[in-house]
């Protein structure tokens, strides 16, 4: 099997372009911007989705489902909401097709028209806050926990599988809260578990902090993002938590009768992640013969591919494989035992890497005779030989190892692109040449932002939560700045 | 608590709207036929997809997922399907907002209008059709085994929650294959798997068969259905599985190679279930106290509540409730302890009644000197006491007894309510007086169909798979006819 993808370093983005195709996740539909998610895309997703709702729940969130559809005015009724939010969204006018009178084909009925448009959901607020209104009288009725797992449709020009598409697969927390204390702590248990989602399960280190104010969601008071770095030095925006005050429950006038018996406005929060994150996942981690997937998440975690000229050879490869893969299975771990004729070892060796398989085990003729097997890492591309006695143990602490080391491998990455800039001058020159995330001051003025975006195509990915105080002199302007922010040209 | 339900006996569907409403699971919308599914609603459909998602996984099936939006023409291509395929459709037109120029809301940006309209699936034959046409060359390529979960709109004029709505969530399989039999098989399977899940999860039984020409799918050679019979002797189609031969393939000019080396087109199923089985579910079980959830899809299974005067007494009862809770939980059964002080023990027993919980646990002071606890079954109302020695144990063999005895009860209501009719007379009295599934036999014309739907808005509900050979007369017209067929009326 020749290498499929184009090199990371000749052109990163078709080198992703190729990775997704190649790798069977996902590809364009015939409907422009919408993509079509292949099973070995969604077998990712899905663990995603499992995990993260694993991690909801246990932070005490029930799922619900709320129409796809938002009347037109719901969107005119939060000010902010409806000025900064994107317009560029699919509407439904019409209800009824019928045959064409030329007998070709069908066409929209237009008798049958809407009153008032629909629009297919961007994000819920709107509907969700007018539904909340019926729901809550007291603070008895608070809080209000819910998520809820749906597609949304963003009108985007320009779209890239998984990192934006029109639309998109995500999931997005509602919560309504009886104090500002209150709704602000959820705010930030949700980006906590966006980073520890981030760190422990797909091995991605992110920076945890609030947006600028140019930068925040549409209707927020603040808006919490983590943000990852990818290999080409841009940042992506993997998760973002959003207080949102009383904002949406003055626009649709959902009160509560307090405990001190007076009636007040509903506090809060929404947060979400999207398919988007497949974008991060196989961007931060992946080379040029394929996918690297961290094994918490791989849909497949270990392949064994026999390796043999006779069929008696095979019939004892496959007594001994189906062995391991017993014992594997029996550790917890999700084994293939690809004995397929029709495809050459050398070709199944390059096709589980392209598609990230952790471990691949080769059985040979002489592994039988020795009772030992070959073991391949796709993180590192190592190979040795191993004793099948003991195996399960083995593989169990070696996917573990993976983890870890693909985690250590995108920190220290991390670690070496985050520079320091204390001049204009220094900033656009490692902006322009090296990339990655780039510490400094800023008068905390959306003009700054502006120029610096003019001139660099850079933004502020965020202001760290855990970022230290540090006086200084903005990088543009001089004024003074008490701590220092990350920019970056993103995704 | 008083009664909050209408009678099922007094007003059917007022019962079950009633039902819908006041046991949380779902609601109506401010958009017109689009529901909002609670989190007690959608607890109950995550358990429904969880146990199917393993079914399908278990017979060879992955998911994926394609594009929400339809191109108009696309329906055009299969001349049955479009023909046949309700034409209320939700039309996307245009996909741009802007400011109003009175600078009152938005309205729809007039010079953002699509070259084609898009369609919301209704179901997506169309477009997946449409993508395998890429991905199969050769015998090689096939099967392929993929489902979808997600969201589809019908317009449909009269709506009911779970029953009838615009918006439905469901799952659709789509399946590619080489050979007509291997295709037959499959929609067998998938039906057989639908017919397991209802009986043996939703404790439903189900008539299984195959549709009448002018009941099958648009663009469906066969179309096989699971039927179940509701309380008030309506029957509801519960899932269905679609043999669509090579239709499909011929309209998207899907062709493989196959061993032989030759061009064929392939052949194709589809099959699916929605939140129509919440409708089910709900009607088939429930009384006039509230729902009655079969214990394997009940999202909480025991609900235990303290009953107490003093604060001393409650610390010893909930010394004891949580006990218990820990030794049912390590039984894998779902349990909540409600101990909120905010509502009385009387209030508590009804509301989860209304809400279904299978088994109560109730502790009192004398409970706590000896040692017992006061159980409710939630199908028979029962109340006993039982010593809290091998309370485990116990509750485990009860929620199978509780199973068991709603399946039972159903099956000996759908057995109740299965009727031969041998004469048109006897046919309509049974119809218009008793209701329930009629066997009778049928000339197997559309338009003797036609004729017994106008005269009593009954239907052939199916053609029973296991229906024996018999023969017989058709009860309009005399023709011969070699086996019974079910009718009903229907949701």
């Amino acid at each position: 099997m020749a290498k499929v993808l184009t090199g990371k370093e000749e052109n990163y983005a078709q080198w992703y372009n190729d990775l997704v195709i190649k790798a069977d996740l996902a590809e364009n539909s015939a409907v422009r911007g919408c993509m079509v998610i292949k099973p070995y895309g969604y077998a990712i997703w899905e663990k995603i989705q499992s995990v993260l709702d694993g991690m909801f729940k246990a932070t005490g969130h029930s799922n619900a489902y709320f129409p796809l559809f938002i009347p037109k005015s719901f969107f005119s009724r939060e000010a902010d909401h409806v000025e900064g939010f994107a317009k560029e969204c699919a509407v439904v006018t019409h209800y009824r097709l019928k045959n064409s009178p030329d007998g070709k084909g069908i066409i929209v009925d237009e008798d049958a028209k809407l009153e008032e448009e629909l629009i297919v959901r961007p994000t819920s607020e709107t509907i969700i806050w007018n539904t909340y209104k019926n729901w809550i009288q007291s603070y008895r009725d608070l809080p209000i926990l819910i998520n809820q797992w749906a597609n949304v449709v963003r009108w985007e020009m320009r779209t890239r599988l998984f990192l934006r598409t029109t639309e998109f697969l995500w999931q997005e927390g509602h919560t309504a809260h009886a104090t500002r204390e209150e709704a602000i702590e959820e705010t930030l248990r949700m980006i906590n578990v966006y980073g520890e989602f981030a760190q422990k399960w797909m091995a991605l280190p992110v920076e945890k902090g609030t947006k600028s104010p140019s930068e925040r969601f549409a209707g927020a008071i603040e808006s919490y993002a983590i943000e990852a770095l990818m290999q080409d030095g841009k940042a992506l925006q993997a998760g973002t938590s959003h207080f949102l005050g009383q904002n949406f429950a003055k626009a649709f006038d959902v009160m509560f009768t307090n405990k001190e018996g007076k009636l007040d406005h509903v506090w809060a929060t929404s947060w979400g992640v999207s398919t988007r994150l497949m974008g991060a996942l196989i961007m931060a981690h992946s080379d040029n013969n394929g996918l690297v997937l961290p094994p918490k998440l791989a849909p497949l975690q270990v392949v064994i591919v026999p390796i043999y000229k006779k069929q008696p050879e095979l019939e004892k490869i496959s007594a001994k494989a189906e062995q391991i893969k017993k014992s594997l299975e029996e550790k917890g771990i999700s084994v293939k035992y690809d004995d397929r004729d029709t495809h050459k070892p050398g070709w199944k060796f390059a096709d589980y890497e392209l598609k990230g398989v952790p471990v691949r085990l080769a059985i040979g003729p002489r592994d039988i005779e020795n009772n030992t097997v070959e073991l391949a890492r796709r993180d590192t591309l190592e190979k040795d030989t191993y004793p099948v006695a003991g195996i399960g143990d083995m593989v169990t602490g070696l996917l573990e190892k993976i983890q870890e080391n693909i985690y250590r491998k995108a920190l220290k990455f991390k670690e070496k692109n985050t520079f320091k800039a204390d001049t204009y001058e220094e900033f656009c020159d490692i902006i322009n040449n090296r990339g990655g995330f780039v510490l400094a001051h800023w008068d905390g003025t959306a003009e700054t932002e502006e120029k610096i975006k003019n001139d660099t195509k850079a933004t502020i990915r965020c202001i760290p939560l855990n970022g230290k105080e540090e006086k200084g002199k903005c990088i543009v302007t001089g004024k003074p700045s008490s701590q220092r922010v990350i920019f970056a040209r993103a995704y």
